[in-house]
This record gives C-alpha cells, sequence and structure tokens, in this order.
C-alpha cells in the first residue's frame, strides 16, 4: 500500500523543507572531464537560493566542479527523492571575509563548522536548474517541479 | 556521541549483509562521454559476486555505462555508508534464458521484478573494485575495505 500521489505544489512545499533540513546529507555527483563518476554523501545549507556545500579544496569533488561546473544532487532517503540538477555558481574560500554570511548559515543548518577544521575547504554555492521529486512509482508521473530555473509547480 | 569504529572485519561482514539486503535501493552515478554526471536510485540485488541492476534499455543510465563501463554506487543511508566503484561485467536482456537465473535472484531480493514490466530493461552487473564504507568521521581512517578487486580487510 503506498499513499497517493502529491499534487505539485505539495511537492514543491515539502522540497523546500528538505532543502532547509537540519543536520542533513545530499548526495553529490559530479563527472570528471575523462568521464568518471564520482559519488559522495555531505552535509550541506539552502540560503534561499543555493544549496552551499562545503569541500576540502583538493578534492575530487572540486577538481570536476572546477572542470564542469555541474553537479547533481540527491536528496534522500531513495523513497523520498528530491534531485536537483545544479551549476555552480560561486566558490569561496571558507575563513574569507566574502563567506561569513554564508559561513553563519553552513554552520546553523549542517552538523559540522568547516572554519573549525584543520586544512583549506571550499564553499560551493549550486543553483538548482532542474528539480525533480518523487516517492514511489506512483509518483514518477509530474516528478518535475523546475526547469531551467524557475519553478513549474 | 558516536559509536567506537568499527574494525576492517566487522566492516566487511555490514558491508556484505547490505548488499545481501532485501527491497533495498543504491544510488547510482554515472558519467556521459561529454561529462555530465548522471545519479539515480535503483534496486538491486547481489549474486555473491556482482551487484546487479535493473534498467530501461534507453536510460541515461544505460548510455553512459554502455560508452564507459564504470559506475559508482552508494549504499546508504548517509551516516552509514558502503561506497562501491565498479566495472560493468555484462548486460543482459529481461527475458533472455541467459538472464534466467539473475531474474530469478534480482525479484528475490529487489521489491520489484522488470520482467513483468512493459518495456525493454536490462540487468547491469556490476563487478566491485573497490569498496569504501564508514559511518561517521572517526571511521574515515581504515575505510578502504577491496582495492583492485581484492579484499584488503
Amino acid at each position: 500500500l503506498i499513499a497517493a500521489a502529491r499534487p505539485g505544489g505539495t511537492r514543491r512545499v515539502d522540497t523546500i523543507a528538505k532543502l532547509e533540513a537540519t543536520h542533513a546529507d545530499v548526495w553529490v555527483a559530479t563527472a570528471s572531464g575523462a568521464g568518471a563518476a564520482h559519488l559522495i554523501p555531505l552535509s550541506y545549507a539552502w540560503d534561499g537560493e543555493r544549496v552551499v556545500l562545503a569541500l576540502p579544496a583538493d578534492s575530487p569533488t572540486i577538481r570536476n566542479l572546477r572542470s564542469s561546473a555541474q553537479v547533481r544532487l540527491g536528496f534522500g532517503p531513495t523513497r523520498d527523492v528530491v534531485m536537483v540538477d545544479g551549476s555552480v555558481e560561486q566558490i569561496l574560500e571558507v575563513g574569507s571575509a566574502a563567506a561569513a554570511d554564508i559561513a553563519e548559515r553552513y554552520a546553523c543548518q549542517a552538523d559540522w563548522d568547516p572554519r573549525e577544521s584543520a586544512g583549506a575547504y571550499l564553499y560551493v554555492l549550486v543553483r538548482p536548474q532542474r528539480i525533480q521529486a518523487w516517492r514511489e512509482s506512483n509518483e514518477l508521473a509530474g516528478r518535475l517541479l523546475m526547469r531551467d530555473g524557475e519553478w513549474v509547480v
């Protein structure tokens, strides 16, 4: 027995709630210039328009994002998915003055603060271009919520 | 408060249990020849040596796997991760005689049977080359369980 399919408006509300969730993680998929897929779960924050990630400056994900500027984010669990195709809008050094507001928001929403970590970290600001949301197979129809950066529900 | 880091042997046992879990999903990351990352949650089975996926023949993941034959599989949840880098060993048509044993196993472990679906589906057999497993940050050390297809714990 599965629940009735949610209408688009409900899915949009549920999607925002997931983006605003505290102490949660997202599966981050990127590709290298050579066409190798990378995947890693990461903490995240949401600044109202962009997903904020924090990564070691020398990580494979940063290398991939500098090469392609495209990322696919899978918010789970797998039976309550929000899938975001996004573009990298900005990369900021953790500890820089330009990142001060982002750093506060990230520290509040995520469950750690990269400003307290050893080593060089970067914030990556990802702007959603396409968002899909579904729970079970009865929600595959109507799963497109945003296209070309604009909500369609 | 987080649990003590598991030793390698325990992580290996827990990893096998996750691969054998029924009605579970895995995050499947692939890359296109043009370097675009794709990510999708899928049901799976484990035949003792290979992860079995089932996909529509015309899906982006199949296109990517035919192009690169490499895949990264993230078994969750995000605080109990098994990460598998694997190579595509075989692709079999659902409904073919060659896939009969795989089909039975898949139907038992996954929560659906692609033989009952409309449309052309394929089984993809992924052989793990590299496996990492960790729960919290205290398990990042010692997370490598398999390298070049061989268990190292």
